[in-house]
């Protein structure tokens, strides 16, 4: 076994932060799950506070073993302030169906998401930054870093990367169909699954493209009806 | 016009908590543009502070002109405890699609996405909460509430609501081609925009379903290939 596949097998610990008190059998605290729901996603929900107001910033944001890496947000000044980090819980959600039961109690969605806690902090280190951004690219488009222009000097020090090492983390995952009381059974509505997922439409050429530039084969992925959890997705189960 | 509409064509005022900072001409205020980007949604990303602790819960949520509604989420405790409502972020996020340009720098992506600023109350009424989980099954599929069984007392107890009403509120959008400088235009790069959409897909009946249940009309919208913000949506530009 690898090391990253045995560091994979291992839990997050659980704390007050991140324990599920509510439905807690949908609680997952393993590496391997907690990774796989983040790297299926390309949008998380950062929080933050700011003289106790609560904020949500969606961001785009990419994973790097246990650290987390997104683009500078609205938190980006009262980093700059704080130089001791700024507290945050990074949460990312896939939307995966309706669950659609035979009372109303019962009808709930199907979904994935994590929780991830942690310490904001900038990373100002412009090998470090470079990297970071590289692999973000590389993320969504094997191959794309080395056919673009890179950033300059100039780009890469208007670009604000934020980093954080995950401290705590929970996946909270719900599948399968509606689960009615027995008594409801007998009724006349139709319950089950409509499931959905965010998918791959026709690709738009900039209208500014010379002609002759084709298709590239990095964007091969994303392809028209794809689903952008399995593009997206770096380890299989 | 409608009184409705006259409000919807108001703006949220403008405060240093909504005020758009980073790429303001993405920011807008008007009540009409918020109120779309909220009703194409179905789950938002809440913000909440415990004990200087930021925490972001992903949940179900449906809009009744200023009022926001939601599901019971961690910060349920918290407000039990908090008699005078607990300070909230609610965010929701559409994602529209990759940004490729020719130069790193200008990689993006096209998203909708909306911050409402807020006090969360627990609803306790029982017809105020009554009707507000009618008006979200009626939401998702107009016509259910009437054929499936509705809420008993037990029921109600159990299924906490949480409501608020917005009190600031901003949208965030970018659509359109990559903007790359001028210079790079001349690159044998790919650049143009691959959509992204949350699509339907083909329904799964309960295993347990009766045999002779038909699909029924009210879930017609949920055909296999739907946009699901088109289904949701309940307003038109």
């Amino acid at each position: 076994m690898s090391r990253e596949s045995e560091i994979r097998n291992t839990a997050y610990r659980t704390t007050p932060r991140n324990r599920v008190r509510r439905l807690p059998k949908r609680g997952h605290y393993d590496r391997e799950t907690v990774h796989r729901v983040l790297d299926q996603g390309l949008i998380a929900h950062i929080g933050y506070v700011i003289d106790g107001q609560p904020y949500v910033t969606p961001t785009c944001y990419w994973r790097e073993g246990e650290q987390l890496y997104w683009h500078g947000s609205s938190a980006s000044r009262m980093l700059r302030a704080q130089k001791g980090g700024l507290p945050v819980c990074l949460t990312v959600t896939h939307f995966d169906g309706l669950v659609l039961a035979r009372s109303a109690f019962h009808h709930s969605i199907n979904y994935r998401s994590v929780m991830a806690f942690g310490t904001a902090r900038i990373v100002d280190e412009p090998a470090e930054k470079a990297a970071a951004l590289e692999a973000f690219v590389e993320r969504v488009a094997p191959g794309r870093w080395a056919a673009i222009r890179g950033p300059n000097r100039q780009e890469l020090k208007a670009t604000m990367v934020i980093g954080m090492t995950i401290e705590e983390a929970v996946a909270k995952i719900r599948q399968g169909p509606p689960v009615d009381d027995e008594a409801d059974h007998a009724l006349d509505v139709w319950a089950g699954l409509v499931p959905t997922a965010i998918r791959v439409g026709a690709p738009v050429p900039d209208p500014l493209l010379r002609p002759g530039i084709a298709w590239p084969e990095h964007l091969n992925g994303w392809t028209a009806g794809a689903n952008v959890d399995d593009i997206l997705v770096k380890y299989e189960k």
